[in-house]
Formats: structure tokens, C-alpha cells, sequence
């Protein structure tokens, strides 16, 4: 179940290269990578799976409210997370020149599923 | 100029709120607000600009090359915070409905021009 959303998310995402679900202290629930992804999509989520907890206390500070998604764009990859409540987190990435929006689209549609899984 | 560039891209985003445009010790050079903005954009710069030390970091451990561009978004606000360089970001604020493309696609032209008078 896990697995075919994110084969989804990933294969139907131009430039889509690997997807993963993982809770917040850094255990994949599942991932799905491409074979020509160059990173390793368990490392993406853990190293930037440690940045979300500084984020999600900075936009309280803010009185912003709930952390919803977070991008970062770097020269070689493209990372779009989407929290799924508290515990879990949804990771996509693609390449620089990959369909971003569609991306975020995609994940945002998934997420009310995955999240009544989990 | 860094505030009629700012002007230029808050305004031209629709749902566009403030600009600022920041040095990476949490002093801001520029800022500009819409008067209708229930944030300060100064608050904003520093409570995420802290947060962009870490994301760098974890980008360089992943060997993704340098960050480009950060984009946060919560119930309440979105915020785009793009890189100048290694020592200034810009950052734009704007309501979750507001055109997040647009305001990314502002940015990125307007960067160079920054990055040039910095």
C-alpha cells in the first residue's frame, strides 16, 4: 500500500527520483527509489528529517501554525516533504529540472490516504 | 533599490505580504511590508534564517551541492527563502493561498541583480 503510493508519486512526477514515509526519529516506513537516483533516499530523510523539528519550532515561535510542507533546493536535487500529523513525514525527490509543482500536487493528494494508514 | 526590488516582488505576487532581504547573522539590510502583513518579516528572517545553517549543512553531507532556495509552508504563511550567495538570503512572505510560483519565479530573476549589489 505504502510502497504503490509512493511508485506513484515518484514515476508520475517528471524528473521523480525516489520517495520514502518515515516517522519523526528517522525509521522508514517504506521507500521507493528509481534505479538511475543517485541519492540515497534514506539519507535525505534522516539528514533533512532533523532540520523539519528546528522548522516546525521556529513556525510555532512564529505563531504560524502546523508546518504543512517543506521544500529545499539545491544545485543537484530537489526535496519536497509533506508532514503527515506529529509522527510521520512523506519525502519526494527529483531532479533540479523535474516538474516541481506536480510534485507538491501529488503529494498533497496522498497525503489524507496515507495518513488514515498510518 | 534593495527596497523597490523587494516592492516589486511582493507586490507582483498575489497574496504577496513582505520582503526582506537578510545577511546570514540574522540582520536584515531591507525590508518591505504590506501594511496588511500580520507577521513581521523581521521575525520571520531571523526565526528561519537560523534554521538555513542547518539545512546547508545537511545538503552538504548529502553532497547535494549548494542550496538554492527554501520554501516553508504553514497554515498560515508561506514563506520562500532564496540564497544569495554565502553570506545573504532574501526571503518573501505570503498567505497560503497567494502564488507561490509566481513569487518563486520573481525571486530567482530578481537574485542575480541583489547578488550583484551585495
Amino acid at each position: 500500500m505504502f510502497k504503490d503510493a509512493l511508485k506513484d508519486i515518484v514515476d508520475r512526477t517528471d524528473g521523480g527520483l525516489a520517495g520514502l514515509l518515515m516517522d519523526s526519529s528517522g525509521i522508514a516506513l517504506e521507500t521507493y527509489s528509481k534505479p538511475d537516483s543517485s541519492f540515497d533516499i534514506n539519507n535525505v530523510g534522516v539528514e533533512f528529517g532533523v532540520v523539519l523539528g528546528s522548522i516546525k519550532r521556529a513556525a510555532e515561535m512564529l505563531e504560524a501554525g502546523t508546518t504543512q510542507e517543506v521544500a529545499i533546493n539545491t544545485d543537484k536535487l530537489v526535496t519536497i516533504i509533506r508532514l503527515l500529523g506529529d509522527s510521520y513525514f512523506l519525502a519526494l525527490t527529483l531532479r533540479p529540472d523535474g516538474n516541481f509543482g506536480k510534485g507538491r500536487y501529488l503529494m498533497r493528494t496522498a497525503a489524507p490516504k496515507l495518513l488514515a494508514e498510518l
